[in-house]
């Protein structure tokens, strides 16, 4: 079986630089902007229409219980044929080779898979800094502003993991590793993991 | 400054293995069931009192807003002259060497002294599982009996902790590396936390 590593973050928290660390120090594929055009190639749908699909939009439309039955084939609504389309890429991307993967509740659906799930965290001031450096768009923003939006995104991915798979986004039981990136520098983790991961792969 | 590490830990999950390993492995003081015996030296009472003050006595007799100021000298309340002993002691352990602390929050206690600080914890199955393997006492116990023990030894712990640092135990934001043990071996977490530490140590 495959190693496949999912990283679930925090908005600002570094776990997308993180996991891409990760999979250029193991060799593993690498996937996170891939999933969302993996997806629009499946379902003929345009990126925008999925990209909203995937941002919660469909979790105000349909109950949980009809979320989570995903084996229906693309059908006349439209929202379902996009998480659908998700389930069978990530099952396709955790078949094909090692790989890291980012977001999009893979821990759960991957699941099958046993992969290492690891969540990155961080508090708000170093988040808030790691935007600042990063991000062009929020150069107008104060830091009070930038904390909302990052509050806001992290309700959204918690809200939309919810619907996905009935469990609490960011609950340290649904995950093998958590690592705060307040106090910890993110090329020391990857070291570390990397180490980790090549040593039981070796044995 | 010295290294300082605190181990916190759910019961059964293996969190006082790994501290032990990891001091052995680092070359650290280690501090565990030593800070009692400290303690008691320190206070002039007798261990069984001090256990049953350090096993949560202490918060059903006074509110927090009074836990918090440990400034007191030993007066006429043992219990706090308790606490106060172990906050002093764990102050002279951290400045006396590299050290691997398990429990006695603190990683609280011992903020200004800026810990890593882990949180060690595991699903029940894994945890029944090492409980029945280490223990002799839970040998007629049945796994539901076991779990029940687990559970009610963590729930103490976990008001203990409230009490004393007015924050939620085993919630991740107050922790820098949470390890779940049920997927992932003890002896490759100490290899792993053990290489950064020493890499930063001689960065």
């Amino acid at each position: 079986m495959n190693k496949i590593i999912t990283i679930s973050r925090e908005f600002g928290s570094g776990g997308r630089e993180l996991g891409y660390k990760l999979s250029q120090k193991l060799g593993y594929a690498y996937y996170d902007k891939e999933i969302i055009n993996a997806i629009v190639e499946k379902c003929g749908f345009n990126k925008e229409y999925v990209e909203s699909v995937l941002e919660n939009k469909v979790v105000h439309i349909y109950p949980l219980s009809f979320m989570n039955s995903f084996a229906m084939p693309y059908g006349p609504m439209p929202e379902i044929s996009v998480l659908s389309a998700q389930n069978e890429i990530l099952k396709e991307f955790a078949k094909k080779s090692d790989c890291v993967i980012v977001g999009r509740c893979s821990d759960f659906i991957l699941q099958e898979y046993c992969p290492l799930n690891i969540f990155v965290y961080a508090d708000m001031p170093t988040k808030i800094a790691r935007c600042k450096a990063k991000a062009t768009t929020c150069e107008s923003l104060s830091d009070k502003e930038i904390a909302k939006q990052i509050a806001a995104i992290d309700k959204n991915r918690a809200k939309y993991y919810e619907y996905i798979t009935g469990n609490k986004w960011g609950a340290k039981e649904n995950y093998h590793l958590c690592f705060n990136t307040s106090k910890i520098n993110i090329d020391d983790l990857v070291e570390v993991i990397a180490a980790n991961i090549v040593k039981n792969k070796t044995e």
